[in-house]
């Protein structure tokens, strides 16, 4: 194993905002040379991310993008969440209740769990110390799964490890949205290329939680979104 | 969700001596009706064990069994582990050095860590509060994620969920294969239909650390492997 290797990371590219930012912000930090990305695609009704995610990656230029079809998981989840359940709809924001807010239907059961075990299986194997994960705190709603404490403690977990630890690295945990896109934006990353709509449209559909968020965090920037937000 | 289906458990099922046991105690204790076997294939160099699974699932009479196809893990982990590397070959365990016995050639890396975040992503869509796997600790080598220490910690990142919580339970962490057959031999598991051997032959090749832990264990419990051992 190369040296260079061994100082690398992997990145979680879903092709959406964050973790768009998030591949910038790794590749400047370590080089591009040293940066693998990995995007799953895990069943979810569309695949618009996926095609975002292959853009950024050969824009920021990095060493190995690899896309796992992960499409079983879906079937696995099934109709326990809104992106994956054939019958099941993407609410409006405006439709969530309060009690949606800690876990909403979006929410996909242990789906960060399983991208960050495979994230960390595969970086082990390549003798990567550590995987980069985009997770920053929702304004509106969230996911446990997003949160540092998530991060410290799956830590704790990956420090038992006997040979090449992984460590997971979340920079934008306890970010907002806004916060990210204003670190996004300082690194000119082009945000026309990242999809955020939950609903697979031709057009963002400007009203499901995710695009609501989006539209929150350019009002928040106080800047326009150049497209592939509501405004598109 | 029926009530019935919320009683109900996730069993880690490989095919092997341990998680057989595993599936007539959890079995036995909850019903078969209420236990879902669940069984990998991670794109190991072979498949003996999984016709073993099945058979177990058919003889406990278990709700569902479900085999779920990872071979793409295999790739993503490749020569990491003498388990899926096609250049590498299993060691005997004769050979292995003392160096090894900590982290052994055969370890795959992350797999457990894998196998139980996808095991508790189905336990939490279908409603079930627990996972169970069927980790035992190895008298002559030793895997980090089969420990005590790492469920516990598992368990304290799937706690954080807001929802449906998912607990994983290992009975047989911290105990020896030997104490784990004795259970099985009581409960009458038929050891004919496991498979161990980490080569797959058309018989156990009686040398690899895994067919060297169950002539141990045979020896320990002090009677005679049925076969599917070396004595086959």
């Amino acid at each position: 194993m190369k040296n260079e290797e061994r100082n690398g990371a992997v990145v979680l590219l879903s092709g959406g905002m964050d973790s768009a930012a998030l591949l910038h912000f790794v590749a400047r930090r370590l080089g591009p040379g040293r940066v693998h990305a990995l995007s799953f695609f895990y069943g979810q009704k569309h695949a618009r991310e996926m095609e975002m995610a292959r853009w950024q990656a050969g824009r920021a230029g990095v060493a190995v993008h690899r896309e796992v079809d992960l499409s079983f998981f879906g079937r696995l989840v099934g109709e326990a969440s809104a992106l994956t359940g054939a019958a099941r709809n993407v609410p409006d924001q405006a439709d969530l209740r309060p009690a949606d807010l800690q876990q909403p239907p979006t929410y996909v059961p242990n789906r960060n769990l399983v991208f960050l075990s495979l994230a960390a299986a595969y970086a082990e194997s390549a003798g990567l110390p550590e995987v980069y994960y985009g997770a920053q705190t929702q304004d509106c709603y969230g996911y446990w799964d997003c949160t540092p404490e998530f991060v410290e403690r799956l830590n704790g977990v990956l420090r038992l490890n006997r040979g090449s630890r992984v460590a997971i690295r979340a920079p934008f945990a306890g970010k907002s949205k806004a916060e990210v896109l204003k670190i996004g934006l300082a690194m000119q990353v082009d945000y026309t290329h990242t999809w955020t709509c939950y609903r697979g449209g031709e057009k963002p559909c400007g009203l499901c939680p995710s695009c609501a968020e989006r539209i929150r965090a350019f009002k928040k920037a106080g800047i326009a979104d150049p497209g592939r937000g509501d405004s598109a």
